[in-house]
């Protein structure tokens, strides 16, 4: 059985993250962004928050419903970290709806997220949600009285053009897997994780992070992003406000935007849910500047949090809190804009060509062809 | 023009309304209802709340566009009082939409509710918004460089059986009235301010309130709540659980449920505006209690807000702030609900029979009427 | 194992299921309802849907994770009957949100529902998700380019109290099961499907249902709603009107409303999205005069549907659609409230007293006592 | 009084608007846009839909409040004409909320537009709103019970940095009379109408307009976008991908993002309004191509209905509808994002440079520099 093999990949990968982020990203290549970005240019620039992934990537050839070829896996973000069980501030926004976000009923309504976000492919949605549950009923568990209920939040978009989605090849301890080897620092990009076999602008897409960090006068805050991209037509792709992807169309997958991107991004800002809202709505704005216009099949769906106000969850009695007022939050909306635009493009520039089920192949976005482009519009930062 | 013999009215109107709420209500008649309520059973049971009416009645007879007959008005509730310009957190809920509450869209964004609620007729929500702004420049005012913006809440319903709604009686001044008129202690019911010709369940209807005080284990706090009720079809009316409707069929006005309810929550609880959002939301559930179906034809639109936190929007820097946790709330929910489902029937008990453009007559319900329903299923308090 | 004797019991229930609704329902106990219901007072008066059930009971005694005792399952709703691959109209609602309904983003932004509505405990939610997909692979399958992608409507309440809900004992089979025997006529109430183990107004609860079909001169529409029940405050019960709830005290179970409810509303009318909403929402009303406060506990969802306009999904080019006018809806509304009130009484009416997890034990809704309290207010039909 | 020189400006502007636009619009000035625009580029592509506008411009130099100088007005549209008492399927969106959009209850919930949609400034709203319902009771009127209401859409942008805002200029007559002038045909853009004083990344803003045709085998349906444009920060200035602001920093106005947009789009396509809905939230798509990050003080608020369907919403019995399929969207979706990022533009190159209250100044967008700027990034289409 194809999936056997995947302990083999994830030792690869794992060894391979040491180093992850020594290959060129977005900014080395030349592509100008704005905003000054945190250490790692990643969403654990937020302190305290851990990301882990789990890729499977077993098989080639023709496709076998229930073996293979696997590319796919699952991504997991903990917001305080694997070993924190304390809820953070939360809100979510929905630019185009095809597509899953579990618990996000809860966290409109509380104005809290209980728990990590995961990202894993369309078809197994459940079986990551339930494994989360599983994960801290053995790490947390339920109350004296033996009570406990949980509300995971897991995204996924969908990987079927490469992988054996109707094989359902992710299993619990996968979800295990991404929740237990989560960790701050430089975070994988590209081909990893949920995002191992996503498409973003019909090049080979998947995991993509970004951050910026705010001036000392405006607070000096952190705003994370991570993606895992899979939307997009090629046609409509802009890098740097440029039409790249005009420029560069061969090798293009699908005719329209039929893909999908979850966003999560991470902030220390003192924010109330209310304000998260508003960041989560922002994030269309990114989207808008690398030429989204967001398709049917689209399951564009953006969860944002502040890692402030620890402990505002769990205390009975009155909690004090710290918000921003509101008419503060510019820097932020901008941070996040900023760091939804280049989140996306790392991802691409991250990712590296694939071949997939039915050998399926979706090319990376060539580096070279990228800088050739940009300088031809004078767009190249050096 | 009738007009001109409104401030006649409004002296009167005045006049009674110190001893206001000498007239009996609900409880007064033996209406049973759960919990506790506030000294006044009012919404200015909150501290710094403030309601302020202005009551335009004149003429009789045919209705002549312009001229009359008037029975309309204006009420206004501020939330830290008059003379404040500090905002609160606020939220709203709309459970059927054909109704307007302008200023919504920035009270959803921005968690806050800056200025005083204001409710109207249908067809003066516009004259009292700008005077809001009008009476907000003369008291607050532009900033040094003159800038200023405002975005009023003004709500509505529908009275133009009663009331000539196309002769647009209502001017800025009666707006600034009711502002200016504004405050604590009992509030007047019935026929009075923006409820003046308002029917509910085919009954007079207008303004009512109700409030509860929660036991000290549950933090004590306020929760007070302001109808302007025009809803309603009278064989779904149940109060105190009976189908009070249905047994006093007499003098029914219309065959279906085609008027709105305007309902305000205020609370001193520390909440902020998911939580707020969720007070609003409860209140189809007191609506629930009294029979409403919520039809096609009603605004049934709700904003609830907290004075806890004063000084959370104005201020430069991070702000301190108190939260309930979620886990407290329920006490609130249901003081929501019980307030809700006895502030609709204070307002019928107050209201009386009423005349207005072309002899429509709308009937009080009946005190003793009443008495006699509930008495049958063994349902009197007293 | 436990589970291996539930086979054993399904084919118990499956019998009793003949004779289903020969137990007593509401209406036979002289617990008097509004409006005229269809023949089996059911959801599926609505032509075409079709509900399945899978009861998992096995085990008693002492609780041990992953052994029991066991008191769970999965109820299935499918639209349009198991063999229709045909999407209908839909849209969604959440008074409270402390639980799960998946695949309603999809559901709220396309406006359309794709599939079955699933029902089962709050930690077999994924399991019963990627069991629909497989499921539907099966039955239906990907396109001829091999893709294909599913959101499935799943929604849960906890049925921790009772059942051994951190043992995850519902399997994909028991989804399929439930698929599978979904039919038509008269359906199972009470202590089967996802509501084996719930619990509501701390009495018994889990699956009720009901329906009212329009005169014909209000387009003689069918208008049907099934509810897993597992929510409410004894002391806020109330049924037609009366506070049954504090008059029959004994053996309650918790202090507050901690549970949750799942509301699935029907109807043949030909209503689209929006207005779809708008019956969502209405539900609050029924449950309202049920007596809920909807605690902060409570996942309080719903999901509303219209058989009408087949075909509308599917088919390229422009679609023929028929819609009633909004000002047609009241009658629809209304009978939304009815059944929604009548759901809830009909499921604890049939669920019988149960023991679970640790001997926990919760009674059922005595007949005699509810016959008994309802009499002493004049309210008992016969 | 000032405004009594107002009805010269009228002429001057309705003379002119014969020729509006012969005025050089971005695409005649060679900035690229994507797509095939319909035959005036404007939103008056979509048959039926009517443009008006009533520019209110007089005085100057220092503010003496109530008295000048007025930089203001309103604009009209008429989805279906003025002469139609016929309403559209409707839906919003806000992207930021610092606004108000009246009427918006009333979409979001029956899912119709009834009426024009009247843009003018921040504290002229409620003058407008009342004024659209006296105009149609005037031109349509109470039904022959004397009874009607009316819950007009009235949006706003901020124009107090030029206009005397709180002098309240606005009158009745000025919202009748772009009513009334409101004509198919080329639409006047710049500082006209509810635009007169607005402004746009720090240059002179106000009406913008652009249009989109679909090709033949995508329905061959026209979308049009009107903005009242007064957003943005210079710096973030993005046109055609390049960030024009950053190169032309002259004469800023202010340090953030302090304005507002309001974007109407109307097309022919029949899209019921779930799917309108679709489309104004891809609004936000088109703005983030310009460059925007919707700052806190911006009320972003978009509106969007469909001409097809005529008399969905007046005729008694079932309505006969069309709907597009969900996945033919994709190419409306696009013209959405693609006419809001023009018309944006057209707004700015429209709009000429303006002095206002106490001599305060913006500059228009300059013509030449913006051709040089864009050529320098070889993005000169001509």
């Amino acid at each position: 059985m194809p999936r056997r093999f995947i302990p083999l990949a994830l030792i690869l990968t794992l060894t391979l993250s040491a180093d992850a982020q020594t290959k060129p990203r977005a900014r080395d290549l030349g592509v100008p962004f704005d905003g000054t970005p945190g250490p790692n240019n990643a969403i654990t620039d937020v302190k305290g928050v851990e990301v882990g992934h789990t890729t499977l990537m077993s098989g080639s050839g023709k496709l076998v419903v229930g073996k293979g070829p696997v590319r796919t896996g699952v991504t997991a973000i903990h917001p305080r970290g694997k070993a924190s069980n304390d809820a953070v501030f939360a809100a979510w926004f929905t630019l185009n709806g095809n597509g899953e976000m579990t618990g996000t009923t809860w966290v409109e309504d509380s104005g809290f997220l209980n728990g990590p976000v995961m990202i894993t492919n369309t078809h197994s949605v459940g079986v990551v949600r339930d494994a989360v549950i599983a994960w801290k009923v053995k790490h947390g568990g339920p109350d004296m009285e033996g009570y406990f209920w949980s509300l995971p939040v897991v995204a996924e978009t969908w990987d079927g053009y490469l992988n054996d989605i109707n094989g359902f090849h992710v299993r619990p301890e996968d979800a295990f897997h991404a929740l237990d080897v989560a960790r701050s620092g430089p975070v994988e990009e590209g081909n990893v994780g949920g995002g191992t076999g996503m498409i973003c602008n019909e090049f080979k897409g998947g995991i993509g992070t970004s951050s910026r960090v705010l001036d000392a006068k405006e607070g000096g805050y952190t705003v994370g992003v991570l993606v895992q991209c899979n939307y997009g037509a090629r046609d409509q792709l802009r890098i740097a406000g440029i039409n790249v992807g005009r420029e560069i169309p061969e090798h293009s997958v699908f005719k329209e935007d039929v893909g999908s991107i979850i966003v999560v991004v991470a902030t220390d800002a003192p924010l109330i849910p209310t304000q998260l809202k508003r960041i989560a709505r922002k994030v269309s704005l990114g989207l808008g500047r690398d030429g989204s216009y967001s398709g049917d099949g689209s399951g564009d769906i953006f969860i944002a949090f502040s890692t402030a106000n620890p402990g505002a969850v769990g205390a009975k009695g009155i909690h004090q809190l710290t918000m921003l007022p509101n008419d503060s939050l510019n820097p932020i909306f901008l941070a996040t804009v900023q760091a939804t635009e280049e989140a996306v493009v790392n991802a691409m520039i991250a990712a590296e060509t694939m071949k997939g089920i039915n050998d399926h192949e979706v090319i990376a976005l060539p580096h070279d062809g990228l800088r050739e482009v940009l300088k031809r519009y004078n767009r190249l930062a050096k």
